[in-house]
């Protein structure tokens, strides 16, 4: 977690935000990520994002197991999608939700989004054309050689 | 709409998942997305996360303003996560969670996990270093030409 600190103090020095993540296997690091969204111009590039996707293109798999993760931050509700798509075996983190938005960052705001109702959210979300869509899953089940994850 | 569920059923037969995302600005699309999860080793990689950073590439930003995004599926958490992130206008999908689910997609059982505390999840979460790792937030305040997102 030191190391993880450190990286995050280091990519605001270089223009970028106050996170830093890091992927651990068998006491090793896998692989490093520190947040690039306005370096990169690239929403999704969190700490921990940008190290989960480094440590599977390392380690070639999309399965993190048997690894940790350690963030600098408890991961907003994108990251913790990404982390249980990726399932690595644990993860900690040192600052909190509630120090985020502290800091000005909105992960406190999309937690309560979450929980509402799709009306009552700020960005409208509606159905559209369902019937015409389930076509996907059913060819994606009559596929003999599709891979699950 | 219909655009998204063809290139869904199209990456289907091309070994990917069932899965297609577009951004829609002004009457035109920006970006496209498939799921490449398994094709690219990348958990991160569903079509909603694939169609906002190509967006975002294309118009140089990482905020998308005045988009509407199409999703051939009710975003999974980590991709409402970056939806809420990068702030299009709207967003369409087709097949519910639910949907995703009966296919044996593990959307809902995330939206579960979400939702109850860190010590009932599956992979377990903590906390550590929280003081110290809290100086990387006084550093960001402190930094005056920071970029806010």
């Amino acid at each position: 977690m030191r190391r993880a600190i450190a990286l995050a103090l280091e990519n605001i020095r270089t223009g970028g935000g106050p996170f830093a993540a890091l992927v651990v296997k068998e006491g090793h690091v896998v692989a490093l990520g520190v947040n690039q969204v306005a370096a990169k111009n690239d929403p999704t590039a969190h700490a921990e994002i940008v190290a989960i996707r480094a440590a599977c293109d390392a380690l070639g798999t999309f399965r993190l197991s048997g690894c940790d993760l350690y963030s600098t931050c408890e991961p907003c509700p994108m990251c913790l999608g990404a982390i249980y798509w990726a399932r690595p075996a644990r993860v900690f983190y040192a600052g909190t939700a509630a120090d985020a938005a502290a800091a000005g960052f909105d992960d406190a705001f999309i937690y309560d989004e979450i929980k509402l109702p799709y009306r009552a959210r700020r960005i409208p979300m509606a159905e559209l054309l369902r019937e015409e869509g389930n076509v996907v899953f059913k060819e994606w089940a009559a596929k003999a050689d599709r891979i699950p994850y």
